[in-house]
């Protein structure tokens, strides 16, 4: 054993951006994330028109307080910059604010600067000497600070790094873009198909129109879907009007590789089709090689897929339907952790898909979305340590749990109430109960009840509440549960119906939940690998998104080396069908186009599908091995499993840097930027300090 | 007694905008009146910068489904328009909205289009042969519509009928204005000083500069205010950057009689002051005449008054503030229906005062506002008979009553909760209880806990919401009440202190609502009115504001001689004073500058202040006497008191056109517009038709 000690102890950078001396706007937490996320969504077209979406939506606040104390021992001048009309309120010797300068009186007092904005969410810019906007200040949509009463305690405002000067508005905020160019045009008189070479996402470009006139522009993720001229065979078509000769930029970005021009105007015409890329820039600080090319292949693929699907928040899908989701959020996250190991999107996301109060229905309407959106929160607390967020969060956690608390049954449990809906996968069995219980929700419920009684004691919430959190997942995993357990099967069943019996039907889903989440002895364990996991009978998963949790249910019992057969096989399988990004669906028995079907639509499936992405995160945390096991990665596990590689080597992204891992039959070499990591290899274990190399032979 | 019958029996238009076949634009309710009330309060600049407001605001519902259900024998082609993205969801045949047509298949169905828009309220107008937008749709901020499952019941869309084109966008509504001309505009070098004529508002226009510059534009609505160069001693001033020679219309409309304007950069000159008189467009269905007439007078420069201060939604003031508050818009509501009986800006300053949910401050943050709030809406019931309104606000009621019930103290009765503000007057003494209870806000409760079960009952709400709030009205009245009755002082005392006793003030404010309300007996409003009212030791109200009420109770009483008397000395003061609208505030002792002072502001006092106008109120309601006794007019009453004028003439308006009424020594005549009238005159009784004239002589 070699230890390499680099810097001594670490500094650990684990708090919101108050923590540097660098004025940055300020906002009321969440805010701009709704209106980012709202916007996003609005984007979507289908059939050539716009397409909103059909969940409750909720909107800034118009009106914030933004308050701290201060202690001027003189005067000072401060630069101001604000989204909206501002006033310092509270202060009735404080002028108006008539330029980008404003003079603050020396005394100790509360600055309480009230703005509005009706167009997009208000924020602050204030940059003095001592007085600098970021998380140490208070946003209060409450504005309870009138009336110069003290405020009462309001959390504290949100900020970011990226937006960290005057002119950097958050209001401004738009991805960046940069122009690439057609692998392949062709021509068919006037009519222009160009191919990308592969899944991209960005505006399309039309160069050198020689007139005025109306243009048909259809995106195809497949050569076929760009080809189909009838509008309701294909979901991804507008309509443009050029203005005037030159060249054009259609109006939305959107995700694509082939791209059909059809001009509508007689005689219209253009000279070449382009695109500005556009992306959401963010630095890939996980990675990972190995001997086999093929799983690389896979790796970077799934890199790719996963980056086209991250927005100015995540989404389901390039081409379709580009709103977020949270189920399929939660995974983006997880992936997320082990590729960028950014926290803004994952905080954005977390927002947007909240909304704000009153409750008025599940998170996207459907109740098991609401279930991983607390277990989101327990993810973040651990791999950011990021704990404003938590104290900001924890107001809207609170509603959305009592709103689900309400609409449980009778006995507690979560069920199908009027209006909402329930998403396991999409399957060819049913598995939509339209009465009695499925074990499946739960077990997501009694996760989500559990993060927040892990949440609600790192924020100091009331011991009743917390306790009430913890009573309610101890007794649905310690008697409702059981109920679901089949004797004859050996397995969990898939629902109870109202009768109090058990239905016939067995799947997968609640299986793979109890093995990686720890819920069965070692006799269940063994029993549901061999009644459930590996038996042909009980129907296969076919969609990433429930086999993200198959596999790591596996991960987690040590079968990596099976996994691995999988991943070669499944996500392999799509390569071999010329994937350029990972899909929504895959199925090795359908060929020619109906593998592009889906929804009943001849191309309704997405072929660059975030859930698709899932190697990324199954490769970081259960081959390379690296999990935090204190928030923030203040402690971690290094536990790598070669899984039948002969060689792997990579990094996982933590929030001092990436744990850099080498493996080979040789030994192991780990290097932690890290908190403190434990190393753990064949029997071995070895404390890997921060900022230093540890090997294992 | 003559009676004419004119049309026979009268058809009353008592519900909203759905009853004409006219297709209008619809939106989730509320949603307007809060976006340009929004817009509105945050036009107040003070100091030269903005002044946004320090209250709880909320925002519009950025996604709103609208539906209704159809029987179509055939397909229908609509003509479209939309706020914003739309979609017709839940019904997976229909294409996308890709022009301004759309064709509906034949059908027994649902139609529901999901419409989203984050930069206003999403909106919708369709016009076809059968399908057309109006209140009969639903408006869902829920969207629970979603997944085809049958929408849970939902409000009924808002509409207006000046919305009733596809062209006519509620979202590009802006107040019409009309070029005007100063009365005079003096020189001193390049400044200009512009006089006209009396109080206005609007676009302040500076024509033919000679280049571009800057300019320091300051409104005064008296003389020496425009003439103050001291930017701290006058609130209303601003700079502007004119962009180039030629003419310049300031940004933002203002209230003013006087314009100062001062170059800045040097060089800079105007040839002239002009404006665009800007106001909202309604009908003066109302009107007085009488032989005295500096009373014809007051009632002109009231009528002015109000019309300035009504904008997109009702205001303080013309100059300053120019918010929106509860207390004051209270009143304006009641002289709009004696001026105008315009329904619609009361509805939108109704929603723009209470927000959305959650609640969590008193409305303007005053807890005596929250009461004048419910109040309002059994006045509007009482006044329209829009039924529809009552049932889109009900939620609103609810949530609203709920947080003011929480904040009561432990006896029920309401008091000064952290954080909440009390309002009774400006008054030289103090008002603001710190500790105890006041009789004022006790009585202020009951009124709203009384409209609560009205309007409860109308919209069919549950019985035990309906008795709970009965109850606590009724328990208020009874048992709290009488303990503020002094035996001693012969009048209600106006506060209980914390130790259970009676504190020695003795003031106007529950005296007058006792008489005003009728909850005193013959003994009590006797000894009430010798004690209180007529007993000069008492301090005076100097305020429109409270002065409307004490002069409402004493006509309630029939003492219309003593307000007359009161009116001519204290309005016709503020005309002797050069008054062209009526004040915030009028003190006979103030003279000189100091009468144009006000919160420590040497120019500080509103010049033209809705609260002024209560002449249009007292004039319509006790003089000519028409008050409606059943809602929307479907019964009134009209109880002429002459009140020592020789004669008088004048219209109330009514939902169904205005109630005409001549009186003089010889006898009165009402020419009823609305449902069924009882003239009661001298003694006399007789019955008034819809649409017939009736003399008594």
């Amino acid at each position: 054993m070699r230890r390499t000690v680099l810097f001594g102890v670490a500094v650990l950078s684990l708090v919101a951006c108050a923590s540097e001396d660098v004025a940055k706007w300020i906002w009321c937490p969440g805010d701009y994330a709704l209106w980012r996320g709202n916007e996003l969504q609005a984007r979507r077209l289908e059939h050539g028109g716009g397409y909103p979406t059909f969940w409750a939506s909720y909107n800034f606040h118009p009106a914030v307080q933004f308050r701290k104390h201060v202690k001027l021992a003189q005067p000072e001048v401060v630069d101001i910059a604000v989204e909206g009309a501002i006033r310092f309120t509270g202060h009735n010797d404080f002028a108006g604010v008539t330029s980008n300068k404003f003079v603050f009186p020396a005394g100790d007092y509360q600055i309480v600067a009230s703005v509005f904005n009706g167009a997009k969410p208000p924020a602050l810019y204030l940059n003095g000497p001592t007085i600098k906007t970021d998380s140490s200040w208070e946003a209060d949509w409450r504005m309870s600070g009138c009336w110069s009463q003290p405020g009462v305690p309001a959390p504290a405002a949100e900020c970011e790094d990226r937006f960290a000067s005057a002119d950097k508005r958050p209001g401004d905020y738009r991805l960046p873009t940069r122009p690439e160019k057609a692998v392949s045009v062709l021509r068919d008189g006037n009519r222009l198909f160009a191919d990308f070479g592969r899944e991209t996402f960005g505006f399309v470009k039309l160069l050198g129109a020689n007139k005025a006139g109306r243009v048909r522009v259809i995106y195809g993720e497949s050569e076929p879907e760009a080809r189909e001229l009838d509008p309701m065979k294909v979901d991804s078509w507008e309509f443009a009007d050029v203005p005037a000769a030159g060249d054009f930029r259609m109006p939305l970005s959107r995700g694509f590789r082939y791209v059909h021009v059809l001009p509508e105007t007689e005689g219209l015409s253009f000279k070449d089709v382009a695109m500005d890329f556009e992306w959401l820039p963010l630095e890939k600080t996980g990675s990972f090689r190995c001997d086999n090319e093929r799983l690389n292949k896979i790796w970077d693929v799934s890199a790719w897929t996963l980056g086209l699907t991250l927005r100015e928040i995540p989404v389901e899908g390039a081409k379709r339907d580009r709103w977020t989701w949270s189920g399929d959020a939660y995974q983006s996250y997880l992936m997320n952790y082990y590729l960028y190991g950014d926290r803004q999107l994952v905080k954005d996301a977390i927002w947007y898909l909240r909304g704000g109060d009153p409750v008025v229905a599940h998170v996207n309407h459907i109740m098991d979305y609401t279930f991983y959106w607390f277990m989101s929160i327990r993810d973040y607390w651990l791999f950011t340590g990021d704990k404003t967020f938590l104290e900001q969060a924890w107001g809207r956690m609170v509603s959305l749990m009592d709103f689900a608390i309400a609409r449980l049954d009778k006995c507690g449990r979560p069920h199908n109430a009027p209006g909402d809906w329930m998403f396991i996968d999409w399957a060819p069995e049913p598995l939509h109960n339209t009465g009695g219980v499925t074990s499946f929700e739960q077990m997501l419920f009694v996760r989500a009840l559990e993060a927040m009684a892990e949440v609600g004691d790192v924020v100091g919430a009331s011991k009743k509440l917390v306790g009430m959190y913890k009573v309610r997942a101890q007794k649905l995993k310690l008697e409702v549960l059981p109920l679901f357990w089949s004797a004859e099967k050996g397995a969990l069943m898939h629902l109870l119906k109202d009768d109090g019996k058990l239905d016939e039907q067995l799947t997968r889903y609640p299986n793979m939940f109890g093995l990686a989440w720890g819920y069965f002895d070692d006799a269940q364990r063994a029993s549901v690998l061999k009644n459930v996991i590996f038996n042909d009978k009980v129907m296969k998963i076919q969609t990433p998104y429930m086999r993200f949790y198959e596999l790591e249910s596996l991960c987690t019992l040590g079968r990596q080396a099976d996994v691995m057969k999988t991943m070669l096989e499944y996500w392999g399988g799509m390569l071999d069908e010329g994937a350029t990004s990972f899909w929504e669906l895959y199925n090795t028995d359908e060929k020619g186009l109906a593998k592009y079907a889906m929804y009943g639509r001849p191309y309704g499936k997405s072929l660059c599908h975030a859930w698709g992405a899932s190697p990324i995160y199954l490769l970081g945390r259960y081959y390379l091995g690296v999990e935090p096991t204190k928030p923030g990665f203040a402690e971690y596990v290094v536990k790598p499993c070669l899984g039948g590689l002969k060689w792997m080597e990579g990094d996982v992204p933590t929030p001092s840097g990436p744990v850099h891992v080498r493996v080979d039959a040789s030994g192991v070499s780990v290097t932690g930027n890290a908190g403190v990591g434990k190393l753990v290899w064949n029997g071995k274990e070895a404390t890997v300090p921060a900022r230093a190399t540890v090997t294992l032979k």
